[in-house]
C-alpha cells in the first residue's frame, strides 16, 4: 500500500507550456482590451496547461463530498453534535443540503461517500459510497487518529473514486466534505505542516464564540504536543492528527492531477487536504483552482502557504463543496470566453496600433 | 420632458421590509450553521426585500448594453479609435464579444442600444435599438457634451426600454456599456458629483501609459473648470459632462427600481450612472447590486459612494456588462439556496441547542 502510494504520487506532469502560450496569444487576439478580463485570462492560460490543450473546453464536473467524524469532538471543539454529520450525509443524499442546491445549479454531479461517519445506523440504504475504514478518528488529544495503514487506504479510497469519476468522463473536479470536528483536524495539520501557532489557524467552525475558539486552539496545542507528528512525512501528519475525509480528498487531488484535471479546492478543510496533497507530491499544486476564500481565519493561511488567490470572497464558512461549485460557472466562463469569443480580425475591429 | 422625468424618479418603493424578516427568518432554519453562507444570506435577504417575496424566484434576464461616442476622443485619452464603439456593436450584433458570450452562459439576455454612436455608417442594418439623439457628445473641453433635453430624452429612452423588458417578464437586468471615450466622461461625473479631484478616479481605461493617465485627468479637470456642472442638479452633470449611454443607463435603473426589479452594476461607467441614478432618485440604491469590483481606479469610490460592496473580483476591466453577467450565476444562486435547501426539521437534522 506504501508502494501503491509512492508510484501514485511520481504520475503528476507537468503543465502543458506550449498550450499556455497557445492560449495567451489567442486571448492577445480577442476582440478586448488586452489583459482586460483580468483573472479570467490567466485562469484560461492555466486551464490550458493543465488540459494540454490551447483551446481547452469543460465537460463533465464531479464534486467529492467526503464525511468523516472526528474523536477530539469529546473535547468540546464543535457548536453541533457528532450525530450531525450522518443527518447531513442523509440530507445530501436526499438532496436538501446547500451543496445539492449549488452543485444542481452549476450543472455538478456529486459524489458522497462515507469516509469513517460515527453513527452509521443513520445513514440511508443507498446513494453514497462506503469508503469507510473505521468510525470515526481517534480522540487525538488521547491517541493518534488512525494508523498509518489507515491514512493510506483513505488516500488511496479517494484516489480511486476519483480516477473511476474520471474514466467515466469527468473534466473537472470539486472538492468538498462533510464532518463535524474537521475543523479541529485540518487545524491541526496546518499548523503542523506550516510550523505556526494553532492559535493563527483555529478558528469558530461551524459557530463557536470565542471562548470556545480560545479552548480549541488549547486542544490543538496540546494534540500537537502529544502526538507529535513528523512534518517531513505528510502520512505521519495525517495518520496522527488528520482525518479519514481529508486523506481522501488528497487522493482525489492527486488522481485529476496525474489526469490532467483541474481541482476546485474549497474552503477550509478542503485547502487542509491540497495542503497534504500538495506535501506528498508539490507537481499538483499547479492544478489546483482555489475557488474561494472562507471566513474561517485558516483558510487565508492555506491559501498563502498553496500560492493560491481565490475567485470569490463571499464570506463562506459552510463547506461541503459550496464554494467549488459557486465557482465552476467562473471558471467554465473562462473556458467560454478563450473559444467563443471572436478575434479582431474576425471580427473586423480595429485593433490599437 | 422635464416633467415626465420629476414624476419617474418619486416611483420607487421602499424594499419590503416584512418580506426581508420572512428570508432571513427561513435562512436560520435551513439545514447550515447561521450566517455561514455568508454575503449569499444578504443577498437573498435584500433580493426578497427588493422583489417584495420572501421566498423571491428567478426570471427571465436581461443586460442592456447601451452604445455611445464621446467628443472629448479628440483629445487622445483613449488608447483606441473612435470607430470601435461602432464596430463592437456590429460585434455584440454578431455575437462574438465578451459579453455575448458571458450573457450566453447565464442565460441572459442582451438589448443593444445606440445611444449616439459616430460613425453609424459602420453599424448592421438590425439587431439593436436606435436610440440615438445626436452623433456622439461634444468635446467637453469646448462645449457641453449634450443638452439638458438630449440628457433627459436619454435618460427617458433608457427608462422605456427597461420598462417594456421588464413588462415582457424580465425580472433582473444588468447594465452594460461600450463607448469609447467613456470613462472619461464617467471620470468627469464622478469628480463632480462627489467633489473629489480628477486624478483620484481617472485610470487607464482600455490602456493607457501613466502618461496617458495624466493627460487624461488634466482633459478632465480643465473640461469641470471650463463646464462647471451644477452636483445639486444632476441632469446638469450629465449634459454638460456625461454621457449619453450613462443617462440612458440611469434610466434603466431607475426603471428597474420603480418596478421592483433588482439592478445589477457592471464596471466604472455603469458604476457612474449609477451614482446619477442615485443623485436623482436616492431611493435606487437599496435596489443595486455591485457585481464586481473593476481594475479602473475611480470604480472603488463609486461604489464606496453608493455603499455598495462588490461580489467578485476579477480584475476586469472590460466593461459591455461583463462583470454583471458574470455575476448573475452568483445572484440566482442565492435565491435557489433561500427556496430550495430543506430545513433542520425537514431534513431531521438535530440544531444546535
Amino acid at each position: 500500500m506504501e508502494d501503491r502510494l509512492q508510484s501514485l504520487i511520481r504520475d503528476i506532469p507537468p503543465l502543458d507550456a506550449r498550450a499556455m502560450q497557445l492560449a495567451r496569444e489567442r486571448l492577445g487576439r480577442l476582440t478586448k482590451p488586452p489583459g482586460s478580463l483580468g483573472r479570467l485570462e490567466d485562469l484560461a492560460v492555466q486551464l490550458a496547461g493543465i488540459m494540454g490543450d490551447s483551446r481547452p473546453r469543460s465537460g463533465r464536473k464531479v464534486i467529492f463530498v467526503f464525511a468523516g467524524d472526528h474523536g477530539v469532538v469529546r473535547e468540546g471543539v464543535s457548536a453541533y453534535p457528532q450525530v450531525v454529520t450522518a443527518q447531513m450525509v442523509a440530507n445530501f443524499v436526499r438532496g436538501g443540503a446547500a451543496i445539492n442546491v449549488l452543485a444542481r445549479r452549476a450543472g455538478a454531479d456529486i459524489v458522497v461517500a462515507d469516509f469513517g461517519i460515527a453513527a452509521r445506523e443513520l445513514l440511508p440504504q443507498q446513494g453514497f459510497v462506503d469508503c469507510s475504514l473505521r468510525r470515526g478518528t481517534g480522540n487525538i488529544l488521547c491517541e493518534d487518529a488512525m494508523t498509518r495503514e489507515e491514512a493510506i487506504g483513505a488516500f488511496l479510497a479517494g484516489y480511486d473514486l476519483a480516477a473511476a469519476e474520471i474514466a467515466r468522463g469527468a473534466r473537472m473536479v470539486g472538492l468538498g466534505e462533510m464532518g463535524i470536528g474537521n475543523t479541529t483536524a485540518s487545524s491541526a495539520m496546518v499548523a503542523a505542516f506550516l510550523n505556526c501557532p494553532p492559535a493563527e489557524v483555529v478558528g469558530p467552525g461551524t459557530g463557536l464564540d470565542a471562548d470556545g475558539v480560545r479552548r480549541k486552539a488549547a486542544v490543538v496545542e496540546r494534540a500537537l504536543r502529544a502526538r507529535s507528528p513528523d512534518v517531513d512525512d505528510p502520512v505521519d501528519v495525517a495518520a496522527k492528527v488528520g482525518g479519514l475525509e481529508i486523506a481522501g480528498l488528497a487522493g482525489v487531488a492527486i488522481a485529476a492531477a496525474s489526469r490532467r484535471v483541474p481541482v476546485l479546492v474549497d474552503g477550509f478543510i478542503t485547502g487542509a487536504a491540497a495542503l497534504l496533497a500538495a506535501r506528498l507530491a508539490p507537481g499538483v499544486v499547479p492544478y489546483l483552482i482555489a475557488s474561494h476564500c472562507s471566513a474561517e481565519p485558516g483558510h487565508r493561511v492555506v491559501l498563502q502557504a498553496l500560492g493560491l488567490q481565490p475567485l470569490i470572497d463571499l464570506g463562506l464558512r459552510l463547506g461541503e463543496g459550496t464554494g467549488a461549485a459557486l465557482a465552476m460557472p467562473i471558471v467554465e466562463a473562462s473556458l467560454a470566453l478563450l473559444n467563443e469569443m471572436a478575434t479582431f480580425e474576425e471580427a473586423g475591429v480595429t485593433d490599437r496600433g
